[in-house]
């Protein structure tokens, strides 16, 4: 890479990430944690970056999740420690593939909400000598998850009778919390979601399985998990480079949600101007998510309005901002949905000022398998 | 590749290609476009894949449409011929690549709309002593391109003056025409839209400048557009693969578009049971593209529902379907728009039946520049 590499040199659209607004989200996550004797595991799916998780476990982390088995292959190739997968790991293929992966990474923990599938992963530990770290997914978020209380303390008996398999705790993730409007609506829906999961804990520690790990929390419950007892470590994501979805929902002690900045861009180019007050970026479907219902927002220039033109460009309305557009211009845009926005590039450009210090590989890109 | 796989060894979420429906797409397309005397340049936009490229061409193809410089770079490496950049390649460090990429495929056609951009390819192109192909993007589809009639003229002459600049036609993609609801719609949005790229075309020929090409076309309107006299050829793409987004709008001769078969879907498992007649499956948003209302739909369970449940999981309702879903299922969704799903993936699946004949690299995925 060319040491002398500016913003004006890439070409758009360019994935581009603040660092200095990154390291100092990365840095208030991890003291956070610190400060209230968390566990902090990172969720990978935000990022899928190989240095973007060396940061992290510099920064103090001691592993990170990733959502899906080959994402963990990638990050167990790069030597990242401490994976938690926190998708159940299916079917004999993936399976073949996990023994591997646990051959590599031992320390790698495996979530399961199904009796079958922890009778598969149990022959596929005894057939390669090998054994499996097991944490229970718990049904507190409305999507995956055997149900809290007594049936997940019957399938972590049913678990316990199979060879190969060592039990290492619970996955209690509540996505439907994170995104409330509110502070105090994201703390009830929390804390309801949660506390099942501190009872399971109790329940399962009573009937004499030590449950070593609860791991909860997201963007944005971080500050209400890391005060529940019991749970023993965060596993938030967006907080690296925030999102215009996490930054409309409201804070705890402002009306904006303004813990983390947001860092991350897409660098887009005006290629047309064929209509009065309207200009074409580079910039469309394929360069920005589409989940959300929100376009992404002018980083600069205040006034403008992006609306999506199709698969390769945007439509951006300049009639109340200050200035004119034209073709050649560069413009950038805060992201309506990290995560997603992430997956649609091979690179994440790491920008101090204007100069480009990193350019590092989205090396676990695409892979939701 | 191991000859003897099959469709149950593909990890998921997979992105599969029905073989016999794609062959047929492609050559009625292909026949279509060879009876009515045009010529054919399918939007490799949608597939990004070489193999499928060479496909068309092998079909009579006398070249492909890419939606950017960096991509139609991946189809100069892999050797296909007569490349259409239907983009205008802005800025410096865009035209110092367009350079190199003329030196290795001088056939590349590339459009301008704006005076400024042409200036800046003569120059570049008088430095590196080569000449570009250039086409007049015009705007008849309410997104990029200059108004077609005396303004277009008016740029031609200009652009004439200019050293280096092989002028070759008119490029006139109707977009906002190709997903009309009914035929009859689509038919009367496109003849307003090109018939100005036609007397444009007109003009232009009286004022002098020959004009070889006009591509047009989309597939919503590909048995329009080859029927209006001064369209030279056609550049569709979804017809290859289709998609719930298309599938939905009228055909010609019967209520549904029926002319090309959905020939592309994801493969996807059941992870998770926690809900009454509800299941989990592993592809969510980073498998399926959210831009269109609709969602995926499952091609062989009638009756299924499926709903996005975040980045890595879909919830699937099957209350309505006389079958039972269990973890460890495969489901299979036809996808509601090809191009931007294509784009999450690395690879395709080419399926005969149940076997995997083809595995193709979506090599200019993510190439969005």
């Amino acid at each position: 890479m060319n040491a002398e590499r500016t913003k004006d040199d890439l070409l758009t659209p360019a994935l581009i990430l603040d660092l200095d607004r990154f390291e100092s989200n990365l840095d208030k996550m991890a003291r956070h944690v610190r400060e209230r004797g968390r566990g902090f595991r990172p969720h990978a799916k935000t990022h899928k970056c190989p240095e973007i998780a060396r940061a992290a476990i510099a920064a103090g982390a001691h592993g990170i999740c990733t959502a899906k088995l080959s994402e963990a292959e990638v990050f167990a190739e790069h030597g990242i420690p401490g994976l938690l997968i926190t998708t159940a790991v299916i079917g004999r293929r993936k399976i073949e593939r996990a023994v591997k992966l646990a051959g590599v990474a031992p320390d790698t923990i495996f979530v399961v909400d199904d009796e079958n599938n922890a009778r598969d992963l149990s022959e596929a530990a005894g057939a390669a000598k090998i054994r499996f770290n097991i944490a229970l997914d718990l049904y507190v978020g409305r999507r995956t998850g055997i149900a809290p209380g007594a049936p997940a303390v019957e399938l972590a008996q049913r678990i316990a009778r199979l060879p190969g398999l060592e039990f290492q705790g619970l996955q209690a993730y509540a996505g439907h919390a994170s995104h409330g409007m509110t502070f105090e609506e994201r703390r009830r829906v929390s804390l309801e979601a949660v506390s099942q999961a501190v009872e399971t804990r109790c329940l399962l520690e009573k009937a004499g399985f030590p449950v070593p790990m609860l791991s909860a929390g997201s963007t944005g419950t971080y500050n209400i998990d890391s005060e529940i007892d019991g749970v023993t470590e965060l596993q938030p994501g967006s907080f690296l480079f925030m999102d215009v979805d996490y930054a409309r929902v409201g804070g705890r002690d402002s009306e904006k949600y303004s813990d983390f900045a947001c860092a991350l861009t897409v660098l887009t180019t005006v290629v047309s101007r064929p209509e009065p007050k309207k200009a074409i970026v580079d910039a469309g479907l394929k360069a920005f998510s589409t989940d959300k219902p929100w376009p992404p927002e002018a980083k600069d220039v205040p006034g403008l309005v992006y609306g999506f033109a199709g698969d390769e460009h945007g439509r951006v309305d300049f009639s109340q901002a200050d200035r004119e557009l034209k073709v050649g211009d560069r413009l950038e845009f805060i992201i309506p949905h990290c995560d997603p926005t992430v997956n649609l590039y091979d690179r994440l450009y790491g920008l101090r000022g204007d100069k480009v210090e990193a350019v590092w590989t989205i090396a676990a890109r695409g892979r939701c398998q």
